[in-house]
């Protein structure tokens, strides 16, 4: 089944040294002692069974069938994920009629104009931190919890929690009899969205998740069992170019990647930004775009600008609506437009797609592909497990811990410290 | 009056000669001759009289009271300065009751969605276009003349155009007898937010759109007569450390700024990604946040990433939303979240922006800050306005035409190109 077609090659012409079979198969080692090492546990997430999810949802059946909002209450790594995926789906028809929000923001205008119109009597509330403490989460948690009264007893079965076993809040919730599902402690929020932090609202939403899960199966499986090497290879050409190319684009064309985009902001610049072993600062820097709209905001500093980026395309072959045609109509004076009537506002922007990468390459920018031939299930669980792989080969030359995120502490400290001293 | 604080002295501290006074007078003088060539007509829109403007909502008032959507077919400048402005102001009382959407993807599926609910009757269309000839604004353009009929005698009056004076399409107007507002022809895209593009639109929406205009005479009565100097500072500092910082991070404190970050994205990457006298590619690579969210995104980059970016914090000090409190509530096991408890969600924010900006600083990541005292119109003229000069500023720098665009022609050529071969 075809669901990525990665024209790398396109970036590669001059690294045959790099990419000798001898160093590839270096580099899979490393990426291989990196997964059975366990310090993150996501490289195995497509193979896991989820029980606690299908349970979670058999035993709730009736309720989950009466309600009309989702609101998740999380940030960063617990939103981003399902926000991404819900985002490239939601044109399906298993997609049910349940409004999804997001409850990330500490921003008091976001905060009233989200709660408006939300009731908690057709309200699911999933609050998701893996360990509770975090001030932004923790806060609405608490604020939600105060506005809907969720701790009497006939209304805790609005409430569910993820979080990681054996966690504060994991305690809190086994004290107080809420319904929770943990997960495992070395799967990080950037790394987790195919495991029930992304997986409970998406299979609540009606999405097909084990359709999630193969998409991502199938991924792990051509780089670990039938050792196909174009991530191997993406991965030593960026690091090798961590300098001369300091900054990754991803060009997708399509509004509803707009939330893929930020989640893999978060993936790339959170995983990779790090100290390296021997205390050097290293890192790659992401920036997303959405085609066409940003050839009129940001094409320009690419063709012109330093020669400071690669730049990745990322399109669907088949969109399924039902096309949307330009009309045939020539207007006085305008006529230099004629040429596209009566094509596909699709075709359009494939075409556009097309005619960017094609000036972007003239121009000796690094540039590949990644083309969805549709956007379903298991298309968007490939591109996200691809993506996940990337970042950790990337990581591993890098030499850094992909996994933590030791340099947000330091604003938190402060952070604690003004209200302690004020 | 206070609108901006630009403690921009964090940025100096070793500067001194290029701070130096006749360095400064001289680089004032490049910026006084460029205003004076009318390489751009942005310099003067702050002291316009608007009067084509004022006719348009006088001669169409009743028209006007009675429509419930906006919908703006533009792209890139055409539509993100207004988006911009409505999204900082929305808040406001004077803001009537009426839906503004852009048409400006020719993603179908968003088309779709943006007009589902729109019908003629109740709709007022500006369509936005320096030439007619953008070939999304003019596709999208023929798209809703044909679904709406707009051309039929007694619907000509929902449609109104902005563009240039002796444009294609301001004949086309004139001949089909369409209302129209013209532009001078040397007000670019990104810098048209202070023309007719931004404030026709604002306008019809119910804002002041004079106290915006006085919002930017402001800065620049502080910038061309007062001399004050904060803002050759700042471009001296970036143009010259181009190369050392070639990233710029506005880090934004309220998703009230989403659309300006996108605004900024444009107006930065857009301006300054240029080849420049001796044709050498030079350029400044915007990246736009949003504070507490992106803290758990991007943040560890800043901090732990290659010492690539500096990073403006831009916040807002009084908000006039009544305020809402963090509840009074300790969790067990979570009572270390309890430090914030009954400070309200626009403190918290604001000190988190505090302590993000030191614990950045720590890190000697050159940081500065721009504070609104509080969101109205004149604020936001004056941050649109501060905005604009300092790209000029950097422009003049870097030796290059700021108000241009060559490189994304290459593109369009190669679309047609498609089109005609196939």
């Amino acid at each position: 089944m075809f669901y990525l077609s990665n024209t790398f090659q396109e970036f590669s012409q001059d690294y045959s040294n790099l990419f000798e079979k001898d160093n590839l198969d270096l580099f899979f080692q490393k990426v291989l002692v990196e997964r059975n090492s366990q310090l993150s546990g996501y490289y195995d997430l497509p193979f896991k069974d989820n029980q606690e999810i299908f349970d979670y949802l058999e035993h709730n059946a009736k309720f989950l069938d009466s309600i009309t909002n989702i609101i998740v209450v999380g940030i960063g790594g617990s939103s981003l994920g399902a926000k991404a995926i819900d985002a490239l789906l939601s044109h399906q028809n298993n997609r049910k009629k349940i409004k999804l929000h997001f409850l990330e923001h500490t921003d008091p205008i976001i905060i009233q104009k989200d709660l408006r119109r939300v009731k908690y009597e057709d309200t699911l509330f999933i609050v998701i931190s893996k360990s509770g403490l975090t001030i932004e989460t923790t806060s609405l948690f608490k604020y939600i919890l105060a506005r809907f009264c969720l701790l009497k007893s006939d209304r805790k079965h609005h409430l569910v929690a993820i979080t990681d076993s054996n966690s504060p809040l994991h305690k809190w919730c086994q004290k107080e009899q809420i319904q929770n599902i943990t997960i495992s402690p070395n799967i990080g929020g950037r790394f987790s969205v195919l495991s029930a932090v992304g997986l409970l609202p998406l299979a609540i939403l009606g999405y097909d998740i084990q359709g999630i899960l193969q998409g991502a199966k199938q991924i792990s499986n051509n780089f670990f069992i039938k050792r196909e090497d174009d991530i191997l290879k993406k991965a030593l050409f960026l690091a090798k170019n961590e300098t001369k190319y300091p900054i990754n684009v991803l060009f997708s064309y399509s509004t509803v990647f707009r939330h893929f985009n930020a989640w893999y902001v978060q993936l790339w610049g959170e995983s990779l930004g790090k100290l390296d072993t021997y205390q050097q600062k290293r890192g790659l820097t992401p920036i997303a775009l959405i085609g066409s709209i940003d050839q009129h905001s940001f094409l320009q500093l690419i063709m012109q600008g330093p020669a400071n980026k690669t730049v990745t395309f990322l399109n669907v072959e088949n969109l399924s609506q039902k096309p949307l045609y330009i009309p045939d109509i020539s207007l006085d004076g305008l006529e230099m437009t004629d040429f596209v009537n009566q094509t596909s506002f699709n075709q359009l922007l494939k075409l556009q797609c097309t005619s960017t990468k094609e000036s972007i390459m003239l121009q000796n920018v690094p540039v590949d592909s990644i083309i969805l031939d549709t956007l379903n299930e298991q298309s968007v669980g490939a591109l996200i497990f691809y993506y996940e792989l990337l970042t950790s080969c990337v990581g591993i030359l890098l030499q850094i811990d992909t996994y933590n995120q030791p340099g947000v502490e330091f604003g938190k400290k402060i952070l604690r410290e003004k209200f302690t001293h004020s």
